[in-house]
């Protein structure tokens, strides 16, 4: 009987556990910036660093599923395969950066109207599915300060269409345009259009990998 | 017992009756060409007609599924609702103008190699419901003969992926970018840019949408 | 004898009237915006109104030389015929929008590096014959104030080698961009695209036009 | 006296010598395919080769002005630094490239009608000066065969016009596009995009620069 009993308490104990240690699983799903942040000095790599530092290490498991060179519409085709298969808790969602540059670049960006439809076809598919889900506004191509960055405008527009997503489909925003904006007032002095977060206008150098990990957790965490 | 007999008779032949009239449906999936497809004087109320002429009305059922502006990507974001949803026996896929086009007008065309990723992925959703499908190639941006349209050379490079996808997919194949480019050597002599079955070097005339409509009949009728 | 001096003195107030009368002769030279400056409502009649309620209408004749899509290069081709043959005193560039706008709609804009070497082959080919030149900064494509507006941060950078080379060539800045810029944030409230001063986001309205003229009163005249 | 009957036979054979040797000036005006002509297997040094070789090399004197990234504008912008100040009594003009190749790469092509007008002041201005005028037409972005090089349509637009410039101005044609795509019909079997006359489906391999070389000594010597 006694065993019996103890038995039982394991059980419950253990169970209680592993209810505790259920980690929460954060898919981050996006760019070439994302397919970066797993490397040793990636911000998910960063971010993981950080949870460990506040002994949050066990409650989370972080994912990356960033491809170079994606726009909204290749997140839409893959999301599937990439992120329902991986049964995430919440997913980060961050694009915009080529669906404007490859506007110039190539003349294959996205039309904002299409951004918008596939940016909110795949918020449906998360929520049906009751992922908790966090959008990113693009940060940046280009770091100075004075407004003349070529396409700070249509980047601007697209980080508008994103805040407004978030909130219409009350969705968590990591606005790291806005971020970085005032981080850059602050610290870019001399207007340089690249090497105060990031190494060539867009990806992030190891100062710019912090700086997210840091807004990330700020956003995501102990919410 | 007679009337009994007859009656059963009568269910057989009915029975037949409606086997043999089971209406095949086709959707006919694509961009503003194929939405003015199924106005008065459009390609997919041609091919109704063609289809009564030849005593055939009962044994197909024609739908629309056209949307101005429509890249392969917006197919694919839409075909649950659009094409799926109609339970359709043959999908004939007519895409490619816009993404080429779009390149050029808008800086939003779409990249060669996400042309046949997405196009794939559209064919492989449809296969796996057992659905046939018909794949066009992009008729023309300009019906000039002297190859000096501007868009030619990659209009000719989309054609190529899509007669390859036919191939190695095993789907019908309506060639129309070589039926138009046959029909201008033959009848453009003058080497005019539209009018001859197009009224604005894409989107069909009268003689354009009859054109259409006879390659469909021959290439999916009776097949 | 009295007859004769009369008429001495006659001819000599006539002729000193004559001399300060000498018309300053200014040749506007841009693009559709100043084309459409000659028109009734347009920026050049109303300069000339403003010149008159200033009883200046005999020191200045005002000369267009505006047409419509013409980019910095287009410019340089045609000043011989269009500007060097009417000798004029001052010259008032206007030129930029197309530069920047071509870029997106036709893929025909002008490379940063290449709008300011012909830009200043246009200035030293003036200064060579003395004549006085005013540059004006683009004003608008798009008239939202919240740096939304899809070239904003190309036209900021056309700006900024405007600006530059003004100061840099001893030139009158008339600073279009940002006198728009603030009377924007100042009378559209509503963050519109359009309809403040413009029409389009680009050409005047009448408004716009008035707004120019005091511009360029403020800027070139009495000084 | 016998002597100096042989001085005055001498200075008359030396004078026929020099008038006999009085070299044609021939200037290559360009982009970086002519930049690239003058290093040690270039076009026009392979040129030089093959008019030495038929005892002529000192009938001609063959100077390079060419300038990576060119567009017909830019050649307008410099002709009477590089081109003018060397008294050329050829000028050899072949550009093209960059003015249909810039549209997609960057968003700075030129549009046909204002490429057909630089060229055309280009040429007014060689012919007012009785300089002699070859024209060169575009020959290739891209070597494939089956008219699936993105932007054939185009250059075959470009070349078009440069055909009808050079017949309307009766100016030497070196039609180059015409050359390289019968060239490539024969030897390019396995409708490869680079490789036979181009390293990069533009700029000219070893093969390459030998075979315009040839084009140039046909199309431009003992005509």
């Amino acid at each position: 009987m006694k065993s019996i009993f103890i038995a039982f308490f394991g059980i419950l104990i253990f169970s209680s556990f592993v209810f505790l240690q259920k980690k929460q699983r954060i898919v981050f799903f996006g760019d070439s910036i994302t397919q970066a942040g797993v490397q040793p000095t990636g911000y998910i790599t960063k971010l993981a660093d950080l949870l460990k530092q506040k002994g949050l290490e066990n409650n989370y498991e972080l994912v990356g599923a960033g491809i170079g060179g994606n726009k909204v519409y290749d997140l839409y085709l893959r999301m599937e395969e990439d992120v329902l298969s991986k049964s995430p808790d919440l997913v980060v969602i961050w694009v915009g950066v080529n669906d404007v540059w490859h506007k110039r670049s190539s003349g294959t960006g996205t039309d904002a109207d299409k951004f918008e439809k596939f940016y909110t076809a795949i918020i449906k598919k998360l929520q049906q599915k009751n992922i908790k889900i966090a959008l990113c506004t693009p940060a940046a191509i280009g770091e100075k300060t004075d407004y003349t960055n070529e396409l700070d405008g249509d980047l601007n527009k697209y980080s508008a269409i994103i805040r407004n997503l978030a909130q219409k489909n009350n969705c968590t925003l990591v606005d790291l345009r806005q971020a970085f904006l005032e981080y850059n007032l602050a610290n870019n002095k001399e207007n340089k259009e690249s090497g105060i977060l990031t190494t060539d206008r867009v990806h992030l150098n190891e100062k710019g990998n912090q700086f997210v990990a840091e807004e990330m957790m700020k956003a995501l965490v102990n919410k």
